[in-house]
């Protein structure tokens, strides 16, 4: 039986494969991926950042080796292997990177405690409000659903956008307080020439291949079948 | 209009009743609580573990006062207020006292990175597998959807106390691994006998008023609302 996803380019191309050809030596820190997923963008993004060594391993979602299941029994990506041991979930993992590697690259979390509870309430408004609506979004086959979907997602953005102090999310360095729109097309700008996102990034058609999956509705991943399902994301 | 969810009892009750006649002085840290929910439980465990000095205050959730509303706009509770600033999300506020209360009471989180990592992972499982199938198997009505609630809920405790080392989640002392069902009853029945959970708790005929609405399905949160209709809690 054919798996409507398994035809995915096996490999990153672009900055993407430059980036993981500069990281095949062993380390002991693995991180294991999948080059077209953003949830391992995110972790990837992270090491990248502050300069953590470590190896990356593409997982072939259809073909997982024996040593990644059996640190990771439930085969999900991004993960990271340290010393011998499995982590998962890509925003556990960011945080973990971050009290593992304390002297490492700068410091993406405050170590303000109220700061840092802030930051937290805002990323958790970005899992439950902006990302649902994006893939909400793209997974719409009827027109209004599409309208209603893309609504719900500006209504997202613009809820995060409004809290930006400029460039980024708690700088605030000469941004003028414009409109919503403005600012959010500005905060992504930023965010888009970040090095570490840059590199960390595939070829733009390789990316259409699997989102096209997802704009005509067949993608068969955990997470497009619970947004089709009207489930939350797992 | 009557709101169904109005006639809830204004105060808390039994052992709650004497703690929080115990936090009523003005202190720094401002406790906005509703004796009834157990997500406000889930902080103030944590604020009775830790001994921090807070002022509880019962938020009426049909006539929420002006400065709360001014802080807090969405009205959540729990919402602590900390030099005049509010944080709400019950789990960032138990990690923010962990953070900014570093020499009260016992330490809740390890410091240990990989440690703390993976309890996030088992903290966010209860997130998605344990608190919505309770609430699923609460709220069900027929009999077939109660089992089916009954079974997934079960799955989801079973998964986590295949985990518990004993007493405690991360501690092994003496702990035989027996079935899955015998280790969550001695985990939760450890958990109930803490004294921070025993003084956070009001009389049982309180909470019975509250959970029957649940039971009939005519509660009218934003969390029944989101169970009902099948999308995720809020």
């Amino acid at each position: 039986m054919s798996v409507p996803d398994a035809n995915i380019h096996p490999v990153a191309t672009g900055f993407a494969a430059e980036t993981v050809a500069k990281h095949q030596a062993p380390q002991e820190l693995v991180f294991y991926a999948g080059w077209f997923c953003p949830y391992v963008q995110r972790a990837w993004i992270t090491l990248e950042e502050k300069g953590i060594p470590y190896q990356y391993k593409e997982v072939n979602p259809y073909k997982k080796e024996k040593h990644f299941l059996e640190i990771n029994p439930k085969g999900l990506v991004p993960a990271v292997e340290y010393k011998g041991k499995a982590l998962y979930e890509s925003l556990i993992i960011c945080e973990f990177l971050e009290d593992a590697y304390p002297t490492y690259g700068p410091h993406l979390l405050t170590t303000d405690p109220y700061t840092k509870a802030y930051v937290s309430i805002w990323v958790d408004y970005i899992t439950k409000n902006v990302v649902p609506n994006f893939m909400r979004l793209v997974q719409a086959q009827e027109r209004e659903k599409q309208e209603h979907a893309r609504q719900d997602f500006y209504k997202g953005l613009r809820g995060v956008s409004e809290k930006v102090k400029g460039p980024y999310f708690l700088d605030n360095r000469g941004y003028s307080r414009e409109d919503v729109g403005e600012k959010w097309a500005s905060w992504a700008g930023e965010l888009e020439k970040r090095d570490s996102v840059l590199h960390t990034q595939s070829n733009k058609e390789y990316y259409a291949e699997i989102y096209g999956r997802y704009l005509r509705d067949e993608a068969q991943s955990e997470a497009a079948k619970a947004i089709r399902e009207g489930r939350a994301i797992p």
